[in-house]
């Protein structure tokens, strides 16, 4: 695969955050996808926090889940000051500690958030691609990310850290580049989707293809399937939170009024929540970009791409030492697909340890404040460090 | 509330099953709902198995689930031998004996299936009611089946039974008829919409109000919202499955090719089911009695309207003795819904016996054949019958 060259360089340091925001593209041949297709060039957003040491044994790879981007920490500036998705995660002190470690977050090609995906534009129509992007998987993922990284001359990666969308590239960086990656802690995650799993993103898949906008994919210069994309959020975020977690956030608790509306406005809470999240969403994400990330998602099965059917085989290449969490509340990929994954690395001799964190929130436990959490990443990280890093 | 007068009989006696299929209008005055609007006059769906005693004493009033009907058990005719939704149970010989038991199934008012909904013709218009439809509550709709028992000259009900939104129906009719009811079988159900039910709900409903065709809901005499209602549909099946179930009835086997398609194609046998009965089921339901249905369950609370917010008050007066059922994997209406009504229920001195049925095939478990649970019931309403009935 061909080499990224930088192409821009649009960020700035604020505040206690080293923080570059560079985009990048592809330098010449195109890349060989797993469906057989060349594709190419592309371009990768990232992000960095810290300062690379002398002999890059600092190094963290950042993966972000299925509608993140690469802005994983500190503020762009001061007009532009939102935090990054793992900001109380990732700083001096914090978790992952980047006054001794090199952060580094990779945006996902397919995405929207400044890399190359179905709203870009085809340099071979001079329109957006939509529908004529080419299916991709976490593999072809995590290769373009390997580019990246050979492009900053990074050799190896003392942790590839990452939850749900996130933690299969994690797997993925492991079975692929097993020489590469010293650990890793993928969080939340699974070897591969569930049923259950592509099942919720189907139907969100086709709430979107269901919206008349959507035009099969080529919205980019009229209507954008808005509504389409929203119950697809909408969709998503149930599957984030949890039965406890919604009872305890929303229970039956009535939005504006002390008694029903008898009509169909949101008259719960959780309602109004929902309504606003798949709102906002549609703001800031491309509909495509949600069904090529997805399916992408579906499509993971490291068991059956790694190991001929074996999960035990699948790991039998890799290298790293592993910190495995899962949440007990999580139902998109509850504990028991991380045991999984567990013990079949434990049948490779990895060294790995795991931990289900009691958590009511749901998956998205893996995003918010959790001390237990940032304990164990600090712990392990420094454990990792200092046996090989230094 | 007025009488019901029978105005009109469709069905016939078919093989072993005693069938009649009537329907039925009110015949004077408007109904005064739980909102406070006058609503009528109502038609009511119904079907019988059996044969009523002459003491009346062995009637069994089934309540069906959010998109049912009245067609319980056996065939219409031998063209229309699609056997009824709970024909496994119902019938000689069977959980629910026709043999013995007069088997009364009621559809509701605000669905689809020959009782007055939203679809329709409201008389003061001549045409559909559409969202002129009155948002009805649990409470609505078991008060019109009362005065169809009323018609029948049904004074007593042996026992009153249902899954899912009909044993919200159950629970309801045990509160507001306590004298009427002698025993009750609410399965998989709850006293109380969680958040999560809620949500669900709601992101079905955005679902087909996004739906360009549902036009506020005066889609009668054009296209009909089927592509919103199909997404609404497949939102439900997930809900009524398990992770477990899903895994061993479709785990991630594909569809048609031994690879991917690297398209949008039903890559997944999921894929393929949850499309399939989102197609079928736009043949068979109105997309507007799915959101008055699903807003009636979202509002049902038992403990606020008739426990002043406390659930064992609002089980205070209730008479009758109960079998509650729930099954472990069901994760719409977790045992632990159950388990707090059957709490109330023995605080009030109820005599109460309850089970929690290991099944993998999660909340739609009540409906699939179930040898435990057929016994169960079958037992139940026996000994009930021995001691109240003859």
């Amino acid at each position: 695969m061909s080499e990224y060259i930088e192409h821009d360089r649009v960020g700035k340091s604020v505040g206690q955050v080293e923080k570059k925001l560079y985009t990048f593209a592809e330098s010449s041949e195109k890349m060989v996808l797993e469906n057989g297709t060349h594709f190419g060039p592309i371009t990768l957003a990232y992000e960095t926090c810290g300062r690379l040491n002398s002999d890059r044994t600092n190094v963290i790879l950042v993966l972000h889940a299925l509608t993140g981007d690469s802005h994983m920490a500190g503020v762009y500036s001061e007009e532009d000051a939102k935090p990054g998705w793992w900001d109380i995660m990732i700083g001096p002190g914090k978790g992952m500690d980047t006054d001794r470690f090199f952060v580094v977050c990779s945006n996902i090609v397919g995405g929207c958030m400044g890399s190359t995906g179905p709203s870009s534009i085809n340099p071979e129509t001079g329109k957006p691609y939509g529908m004529d992007f080419p299916v991709l998987t976490m593999g072809d993922m995590v290769r373009a990310q390997k580019a990246l990284m050979d492009h900053l001359g990074i050799k190896k990666l003392l942790s590839v850290v990452g939850g749900s969308v996130g933690g299969m590239q994690v797997l993925e960086w492991c079975v692929r580049y097993p020489e590469m990656v010293c650990s890793a802690i993928p969080l939340a995650t699974t070897t591969k989707h569930s049923a259950l799993a592509i099942a919720f993103n189907e139907v969100a898949r086709q709430a979107i293809m269901a919206d008349p906008n959507w035009c099969n994919g080529e919205y980019y210069s009229g209507k954008k399937p808005d509504l389409g994309l929203a119950v697809a959020r909408m969709i998503g975020h149930i599957t984030y939170l949890s039965d406890e977690s919604m009872r305890q956030k929303f229970g039956r608790r009535l939005q504006d009024q002390s008694d029903f509306s008898y009509g169909f406005k949101a008259d719960f809470q959780v309602e109004s929540y929902l309504r606003y999240q798949g709102s906002k969403f549609v703001e800031r994400f491309d509909a495509n970009s949600f069904l090529y990330i997805t399916k992408a998602a579906d499509y993971f099965d490291l068991e059956q791409q790694h190991g001929g059917g074996s999960i035990v085989q699948a790991f039998s290449g890799v290298l790293a030492k592993f910190l495995v969490v899962s949440f007990t509340s999580d139902w998109l990929y509850p504990t028991y697909q991380s045991k999984t994954m567990v013990k079949a690395m434990k049948k490779n001799g990895i060294d790995v340890s795991f931990c289900e964190i009691e958590a009511d929130c749901g998956h998205d436990a893996f995003l918010l404040p959790n001390e237990r959490l940032t304990r164990l990443i600090r712990g392990f990280l420094e454990g990792v460090f200092n046996d090989i890093g230094r």
